[in-house]
């Protein structure tokens, strides 16, 4: 059962977000029952958490039951190493809460996504800077002293087009290796561009069939793996469907305010939403439905980006790791 | 003079196809004064010939004066290694019969773009295919027999950022290298989704500012350089503020077609280009003018189609190779 | 019992090629028993055939028990795209010959080595240039007409340190795959600079702790995988021991031609393989005994070989690709 | 003149460090003139000062007239970030000592050699970790403020086989970019395996032709670029003919303890520089001169390097830059 699809409507824009899946369905409705969320400010970053308790909620959002925590930091994009410290280090202490891990909790970083295509390469990037220490535990077990985890870490798609499932490559990893807790980093597609490479997702809820910006064919989670999985995401691209849709809404919106209110019933009767995505189909349909629109800098966003969860990572799973050593051993 | 900024209205999408700026063009006046087209089918290929023939030309479609060679090629996207052979095959006839090399031509091909960009990697990707020469003409002057050109080659946008130009750098090794031929590979901007990684576009008027994926700052033509130069170019991204202006475009025209004539006009009227350009500026603020659109895929199209214009190029500036041996020598 | 360590003397050169482990050992003796050997020269390639009949032949040379084709061709490195092509040929053939497919076999290619060293980066090169059909097969049954077997492929030392073991990772990817047989792409050290990037092994024994320039901790054979593993490697280094040593033995010959006989014995008798051994291990003491020779252009070789063996693997495993097509999907 | 080959001795090993040369010269006698050395303890750190004051300096140990500063750092392979920081901060100094740069120095940084192949690709490395900010200069004055200088960045080796001389690409940019100062970061080869990776070597007297591992054709000084060219480099290789000739150095010199010392002399007459330099080169032939003798590890030690000298490079060309900062900037 719970392998079916996402529940999101198949006539609205696509994202990854549960924060903006659920500003989505308050579009129509004020109280969304089954969701809650609360938000604060620190300093130049939003942190909000989205709460879905229940069925019902999973229904009207079409995302899982589960906590999603959101760091909004419109300012990342700036290049400012003094933010990106302090954004490691307020998702490090957010995944820390969340994860709940053991002293001697055994952990597995997935990076998601293909490196050869810039924007989905986050994964692999955040992966290639983490300080792994399995091998250090199993050969060497008085090389590390107190505040190690035992952390291995793996890029499934850096292996390229190769007739394997990532979820098969995964699967065997984690019958292998016996994490207590996977975590799982994938870049993500947004229904904003004010959140593209701004913004970082914490979920307990596992990754799902079509999400992120590979799209992924089978579900990554407690029921799959047989451990607790945690999902880490940033949005990196939004779907070109999004912008075409967002175009027609703002031509129609124009529209709406320009005419007399009485004739707009009428005009605009014909595009509910069934209609207007049959549109934007037709626009896209030479190349499908897998238009991603990315900045033309997305290399340096998602180097800074990679950088800054790697290094919150280092800090989360290893307590001896301070915020300075972070920045040595991340690299 | 010649470093004026293109021609091209600032109202409507940007293209770095001269045909398709020609038929931007033509959608307002059937003929246009100082350009002329002609075009013919071979087997799958569509090939395009876009002469602007005076500045009155140039100044009505956007693109300098020269001669503009389309191969349009909608299969191309679907990997079929015959086809792709083909494609090869026309394309170095059509850039042989326009360079018109003289057989001691020396030729330096010049690979535009950032590798780290996947849609933008497409110049590079040609140049590390490329059978070069000269350092064997230099050193080994008997290690080659009859039908081989002095070919050197570079990519100089590997460099990342430098903080130099591009164009600082290929000036800098023209003087000394002194070919008689710079041969500049760029990935382009369409304006239609038809044309992304299925089209070739061979131009005799070089490389101009704010053409390419990378928004070259200074042009490489026979003035900054001093030789020939030949610009080839594959589209592999639309921009973003092209599908939001068409996105508004067809809500547009289907209401045009729902609404009763004589309404049209007045609700219309605010939706001048002007307008409409502004709304799309409104939409894509948050990252400014810079978005791409580009299939997921994109990592595969382009290693493609490095592959189908690297061995043109071998065929075409070395005449002792044949289709066969550009096969192996290609890669 | 099958996983003690191979049974190489710890004082001799290290090898990977089973030719040259034989060669080795009968330096003392004419005849090994339990091993057998015949050659034949097909044009510029020298085919050597070697079998390891029992245990005592795996103990005398220190290969498991099995057979081990060698493919010489000490001309390949001279970058000629005709021979090339003729040895992936010969290569398919022997290949093909051994593994004895069936049309509907499965088959998983798993190229060893770590990308990021360029001497052992040939397996993930070849792994990339292969025609991987699987997903093809799961989700288009139908795409792909007769003639093509279902073929996987993955990198697993691509991944770097990341704390899980490449058998690790290539046991749970074989436990979800399921293929027939595995055959495993390695990098080898060889005991001559006249096998390195000249010479192609093909073996049935799977490969075995301390073997491949990575040096793998556990086995990939039928024991360990539960299917066939074939062996394919390419000597891309030779150990510095073996250099040290050789340059050893070549001044203890020379000193032996120019004394007179009965002082000889006297002087030598200290250098009995284990005191030469120590020699060399001060010699190399502060980087170990990791020390890999290889030739500056290795980038180069590794490339050359890596679309050998991919255009060869293509044959081999796809009786539908001829040796033209396989020109042409192989990149 | 200045382009002669350097001096060294053809019969002896090849060293691409002062330090070693003026050792090696001292083997057979205690003072040479014309080459003065002094040399401190820091910590971990052996700073040695070699002066080569005169031609006849220069004759003696093969090295150009000119300051060569050496970090001998033994402990820097065991990957100790604290002991990395201090080497990168000693580094910054003697480099702003050495090359005095005033507060409006423009500096090319030119990373040579090969990112294919591992042990060569340390320049690049550095180039992609270096906080350039001529491009700032020039679009948005106003961006920086005080303590930075003008500062680009070129790897010219990552272009690969191009036919074109690193030298010619150099030239070319430096015509074009007018810096003061030219840093040229390589990869060196060393006489002493306790040295790869190991040693920093920071010279005033440019590169020159057969020095780095990737050896130059063309030097890049002052008589070529017209600037001041500083040198900084690492050994991470050893040429495979340098242990072949320790290899034979040590039996012989075992031999002779172990002989009456009458004897010795006859026997080893035979042996003088050239005879033994004969036998290494008929070891070595089926692969030329061109061999290396490098760790397996050697991308872990590769990447290490990078990111100390880049750390160093910040600091020092950025006086504004703290170490602090410098950990936060180069990556």
């Amino acid at each position: 059962m719970d392998n079916q699809p996402p529940v999101e409507s198949t006539y609205s824009p696509h994202t990854d977000m549960a924060i903006e899946a659920h500003e989505l369905a308050r579009q129509a409705r004020e109280i969304i029952r089954g969701v809650s969320e609360e938000s604060e400010e620190v300093g130049d970053v939003r942190i909000s958490r989205t709460h879905v308790m229940n069925k019902n909620g999973e229904r009207e959002i079409g995302k899982r039951v589960g906590h999603y925590i959101t760091l909004d930091v419109p300012k990342l994009r700036r290049r400012n190493p003094a933010l990106q410290a302090e954004v490691s280090r307020l998702f490090a202490e957010e995944l820390k809460r969340m994860a709940d891990l053991k002293p001697d909790s055994k952990i597995l970083v997935v990076g998601l996504g293909n490196e050869h295509v810039t924007p989905d390469a986050l994964g692999p990037k955040v992966v290639e800077r983490l300080f792994v220490t399995r091998h250090l535990f199993n050969y060497m077990p008085d090389a590390l002293g107190e505040g190690f985890r035992t952390v291995s870490a793996v890029s499934p798609g850096v292996l390229g087009v190769t007739g394997i499932e990532t979820s098969e490559i995964v699967e065997g990893i984690v019958e292998n290796v016996q994490p207590d807790v996977v975590i799982a980093i994938d870049a993500l597609a947004s229904m904003s561009l004010n959140r593209v490479n701004a913004s970082i997702q914490i979920a307990d809820s596992g990754i799902h069939p079509g999400s992120g910006v590979g799209n992924h064919r089978k579900a990554l989670n407690q029921e799959t793996l047989g451990c607790k999985v945690f999902a880490v995401g940033v949005p990196t691209v939004v779907h070109a469907a999004t912008i075409a849709n967002d175009a027609m809404d703002l031509v129609l919106s124009q529209l709406d305010e320009s005419v007399p209110g009485n004739e707009t019933t009428k005009l605009f009767k014909n595009f509910n939403p069934q209609e207007k995505w049959k549109l934007v189909q037709e626009l896209l349909e030479p190349l499908g439905n897998n238009l991603m629109v990315t900045p033309k800098e997305v290399d340096e966003f998602i180097d800074d980006t990679a950088e800054v969860l790697a290094k919150g990572l280092n800090m989360a799973l290893h307590p001896a790791i301070t915020a300075e050593e972070a920045a040595q051993v991340t690299h």
